[in-house]
């Protein structure tokens, strides 16, 4: 069959695992060297190819290549940058085609979350009708977990592992040292829609008593006087409190308690952080002694801590895309499969995208207990097996190694392009 | 020779080895049952010894006590509780030896920073005069590197690895997004004094250019105009910015930035965090896009990534304060004497607690770079070995595997003490 060129760009929030999946898409491509020729990789996610800046991969070294497995953030570079609706922005969308054509490109690899996955859709759309032979796959990765029929989002699970161990380290602390000092700590994680991560946090402790002793989710409304008393009741009855909370924490009327009105000297809106905003009313309601730690990306960048699960996926979701793709198998996403919980077993499976794209998965209510701050047995098989299992990347000097892209530009063959 | 008892406590902050340095003292204690009979833990720190709260480590399993080399946090329970002075507090520290003659103890092994460095001395010289003969012997531990005469502290390489690993890690995320998400990352660091742990978060970039590239210490009085100045200037020129700054970070006059006055909207001055106050110096200034991190305990107590040294050297110092008070030597410290930086060479020695007590070592002016914003080259020598070599936890079921004490008491023989 003919050879054609592949193209694979990054999207959104980066994670531990994305470049994972870069490899796993870049590596399954270089087994197939009958079907596909290069792999341009968009720098700068899909503006690279609306600018026609690409990266020519086959120049990378294939330990380069290799390397990305365990190498953290985005190499190719991703973007906060949405695709606009297709009837009125149509020149963008041409403009890829055109880009595609100019480089013989046949094959759309685009990795990312749900808007991603709708612009895959779209780009696929138009293609067809432009009657341009294109095959698009989206390949899922966010560490929100909420991409739908997919059982869970490549970047999750090593999230989750991460915050549960941190939870679990931090609380070993907490506990050493409460008869004198500090009496509650928060730790503050990523979710500004849905309480996954938060969840996960919950993994670190499993009787009663064990930290965390509060998980604070978007999903169920705050009530300061309520949160406040089981602080309390921890404190006394445990000697300490944990506290794991969601930056996507909100009351009532969906005001974020980030949010709640804080002021600087200058009369600036201080500047978000649910913790300090937990912390002080604790500070104010209780008076206990309270630390807080705000984990931000450190939480999606930590590839020193993946679940190896993740990490298996991410690279499993990137080489089913090539199949898929030299299969015929357009606008389709990888999906991953449960087979069964314990012993845990997985397969990748596919889903088309028009069932994907514009539908976000959220925590089921069951999946949080009664109380409001904790996790149902149902939640915790679900999130028990997406944190097995380590992959340490390799150390040089006591650093993670990680994978330096050479980045050869492609020489551009289009007039420039202004997004 | 006659067999009598050991006592060991930990004192202060914990890390993510004073458990390796308790598994050396015990483990060492054991192998000489005809001189040390039972190993008696202070629940609490010097707590436990004041109130005869004492925890009988015999009756832990073998397992447990090797566990202690792999589990963070304090084990027996730590406090922040400093000993008055000797002449008006006499009774405190009679009532230690009260308790130790009671229980016949006749060894005092105490783990912590310059203050127990301090008690400890005390203690020794008390027992002295009293004419009991004890050895103590102080068992070195702070993640602050301020110990005096030891090459470096206990708990420091870890918390040093922690640091410069998550620098690394979210550098690459800046880096992959910056062209159209966040421009400037700060992450703060502990260290109220001393500029230790910030300049670890250095060792994550070498070349021109590689982040982090402003590193913020408390020993160089913050210039606001100086510091936004720098991070235009590498957000101009590399893209992005990513800042570690020290919690001790303070201006000429003394007043930490984390202090500046900020008030929350009952009015209550804000709660620390120097992370989100250099951030909205940031956006007030540049109007950079900015997201910002506060590791607070998770770098002290995040074993999962202990530096290699770091376990060996805990380890090795709580051996090495056995071994020295069956030799007789009371009121010593187990020092690490460093023997060559590459290949980097150590070796246990020990000095008198005379000459350790009451001095801090401070980040000599030669470690920091003339324009104040990162290290030199000597300082990059005295802290790469520091954090050389992996030693990962067992991990079980996705999580790090921790000993949990029994915490068997022993029987009480003295009236109660109020403390």
């Amino acid at each position: 069959m003919a050879q054609h060129n592949a193209f694979y760009a990054q999207s959104g929030g980066v994670t531990a695992v994305i470049n994972a999946s870069a490899c796993g898409v870049i590596e399954a491509c270089q087994r197939h060297p009958d079907r596909i020729g290069k792999v341009y990789a968009g720098h700068n996610g899909i503006i690279g190819a609306l600018t026609e800046d690409l990266i020519d991969v086959s120049q990378e070294s294939t330990e380069t290549i290799a390397a990305l497995r365990h190498t953290p953030g985005g190499a190719f570079g991703s973007c906060r940058y949405k695709l606009k609706d297709i009837e009125s922005h149509r020149t963008q969308y041409e403009r890829l085609i055109e880009v595609f054509k100019a480089h013989d490109i046949r094959y759309f690899f685009y990795n990312g979350g749900g808007d991603s996955a709708d612009t895959c859709l779209k780009v696929s759309q138009l293609s067809e009708k432009m009657g341009y032979p294109l095959t698009a796959i989206h390949v899922p990765k966010t560490v929100d977990n909420d991409l739908p029929i997919t059982d869970n989002s490549p970047g999750f699970g090593s999230v989750a592992k991460y915050i549960a161990t941190s939870t679990l380290e931090t609380s070993l602390d907490i506990a050493s040292m409460c008869a004198t000092s500090t009496k509650v700590f928060v730790l503050e994680v990523m979710g500004r829609h849905a309480g996954w991560i938060a969840a996960a946090g919950a993994l670190a402790g499993q009787g009663e008593g064990e930290p965390p002793h509060l998980v604070i989710f978007p999903e169920v409304p705050f009530d300061r006087a309520r949160a406040m008393a089981r602080v309390e009741a921890c404190v006394k009855q445990y000697g300490y409190c944990v506290v794991v909370v969601s930056e996507g924490a909100r009351y009532e009327d969906g005001t974020f308690l980030a949010d709640s009105g804080n002021t600087d000297a200058f009369g600036h809106r201080q500047l978000g952080g649910v913790a300090p905003t937990f912390a002080g009313m604790v500070k104010q309601d209780l008076g206990y002694k309270y630390h807080w730690a705000v984990a931000d990306y450190l939480q999606r960048a930590a590839r020193h801590l993946a679940s190896q699960t993740d990490v298996e996926q991410a690279y499993a979701v990137g080489a089913k895309a090539v199949e898929l793709a030299l299969d015929g198998q357009n606008a389709m996403m990888p999906t991953i499969q449960r087979v069964s919980d314990a012993p845990y077993e997985w397969r990748i499976e596919a889903a088309p995208l028009a069932e994907v794209a514009n539908r976000e998965k959220f925590m089921p209510r069951e999946f949080i207990r009664e109380d409001g701050f904790g996790i149902t047995e149902a939640c915790r098989t679900y999130l028990a097996p997406l944190i097995l299992g380590e992959e340490f990347p390799p150390f040089e000097n006591g650093l993670p190694k990680v994978a330096r892209i050479a980045g050869h530009k492609v020489a551009r063959k289009l007039p420039e392009f202004t997004i």
